[in-house]
């Protein structure tokens, strides 16, 4: 067999496993659960035992493996020491030397960066971003998170911290407080469980209306009841309901706005929407972009906002790019 | 006399130069003036008779001179193209090319940057940033500018408008609209004029008040004719006038919002103010910093917020690492 490397995410439920050949095609994938008992203590040696069960079935030997990325649930410095994966239960350690002990290879095969951060590497290597040389990718799903690639680089930030675009403080007039223990952050009003929070609150007001005036008709007989997820708020949207339509023109605009401040602080050459939420499509892209061009700086107005086109192989791709690129 | 490097700040009315000794020092400045005739079409020339003029004084031969750094304002590529620098007159051509064959020097020992981002590398190299490997520099005065720092690189962005921190839109309730031709940016309310702004805008209400009801006192009896400058607003705010220091509070307010914003894009290790408002020092820093503590994503919660050091002689040490170093 040619050359391969594997890149692995590491998520709180399930490990990914890809193995790419050196061009970025992906020859095969698997998962399995990540065991999190003993602080995660055997999820290294569960990679291993996979890593080597398929090279074992894909007739793969060790001489033929050019690298292994790993994407893991927190920030990592460059050398790949992580400094606490609260969803894994891990402390502080180097993932990196660990990994290449337990796989006998050499440390410098082993590659370690935060899962959103390789996330955005693989939409930029063979993913939305292929033909960019900066992004900033926007994963919205339980929560807003992202990674941004400055000159196909992953920018971690100092704390690691770098493209957390929901903790964006810009939407002042929020009273709920962000499960990061502030208020006003971008994820309450635009994460799955955000939209859902935004047509919620919107609900009550009409409710309210109609309380105080009883000839008030609430828009197509809307019920709470039915918005339950992020999917029924945009179903209920395509449906033309005025009220789900108004709650998505106020997640795009909190979007845009986010957007256009992460244009004004790093302008990379495209936005990519990733995320559970972002099977909503074009009809909330076009959205976004019609706000993000009356806010972003005229420089930037015209940066493309792309649907991401890797789903929950991004991270996979993002990893086996680091390990193959070496930074 | 041992090697030097020239770092030559080229501003809308002067041209400022220095030589630099290898290590940073900085052992003679001068300036001349920003000749605009013929589409700025002489300012290369002025700048090569300054600099063989003081050659001549100091007694440096060409081959003593490692390099020159030019620092212009307006946006340029990593190979010197120069689009359009409006203050200038300047079009699209290779700045570094040009000044290389006026001189007579190899092109790779001319570099060429933006004005704010080699600001912020001379804060980086030789002021507040010296112990710090990623900075936001933000410059406040007559608008909000800056220049972001990673691991010792400007970021131009891919339109060159990375730093354009001014432009946030982050003050969505205002109505004015920015010199920029939006709506809701940080400059608006956070430059030297932008401050009095604010400060006119709340003595307008509190005028009403008095007319709304004669037993109303305007506070400390202040008068709009007293507030003509962003050092008014803050001398009348230390004398502890109730305005002018609710003035204060909402520029800090909006400016932390900026930082908050930064910190969750690119995470940097500090943050530098400069610009004439920063004049104020701590009687703003401190309120800005009490308002970032509480925005800010927690990871980035505890970012140092600095007063810059190198004033404006920055960008000429920028340019001067930028040539010294040529990345």
């Amino acid at each position: 067999m040619s050359k391969v490397v594997f890149g692995i995410d590491i998520g709180g439920t399930t490990i990914k496993c890809g193995v790419f050949a050196e061009d970025g095609t992906l020859l095969q994938k698997s998962g399995i659960p990540t065991r999190k008992a003993d602080n995660g203590g055997h999820i290294l040696e569960d990679i291993r035992d996979h890593i080597i069960a398929v090279m074992e079935k894909e007739h793969i030997s060790l001489s033929d493996v050019i690298g292994v990325g790993l994407g893991v649930p927190g920030s990592v410095t460059a050398d790949g020491v992580v400094n606490k994966c609260v969803n894994l239960g891990w402390g502080v350690f180097n993932v990196a030397e660990a990994m290449a002990a337990l796989l006998e290879l050499p440390a410098s095969s082993i590659r370690a960066g935060n899962d959103a951060n390789m996330a955005a590497l693989g939409e930029y290597w063979k993913g939305s971003g292929e033909q960019y040389d900066s992004l900033l990718l926007v994963t919205i799903g339980t929560g807003v998170g992202g990674g941004l690639i400055i000159d196909g680089k992953p920018v971690n930030g100092f704390h690691g911290a770098a493209a957390e675009i929901g903790h964006l403080p810009i939407v002042p007039d929020l009273q709920e407080r962000c499960t990061c223990g502030k208020r006003g952050c971008l994820e309450q009003v635009a994460s799955a469980t955000g939209i859902v929070r935004v047509a919620h609150r919107m609900l009550a007001q009409e409710q309210e209306k109609m309380q105080e005036n009883p000839e008030y008709v609430l828009p197509s007989g809307l019920r709470t009841e039915q918005i339950e997820t992020a999917k029924d708020v945009f179903d209920l949207a395509k449906t033309g309901n005025g009220l789900a339509n108004a709650a998505v023109e106020v997640v795009a605009m909190n979007l845009a706005r986010g957007l256009a401040c992460a244009a004004g602080i790093a302008d990379p050459q495209c936005f990519i929407i990733g995320g559970g939420v972002s099977a909503a499509g074009d009809f909330l892209l076009e959205r976004i972009r019609r706000y993000y061009t009356s806010m972003a700086f005229h420089p930037s107005r015209e940066t493309p906002i792309l649907q991401a086109s890797l789903g929950n192989d991004a991270g996979m791709y993002g990893a086996a790019k680091l390990a193959l690129h070496k930074d």
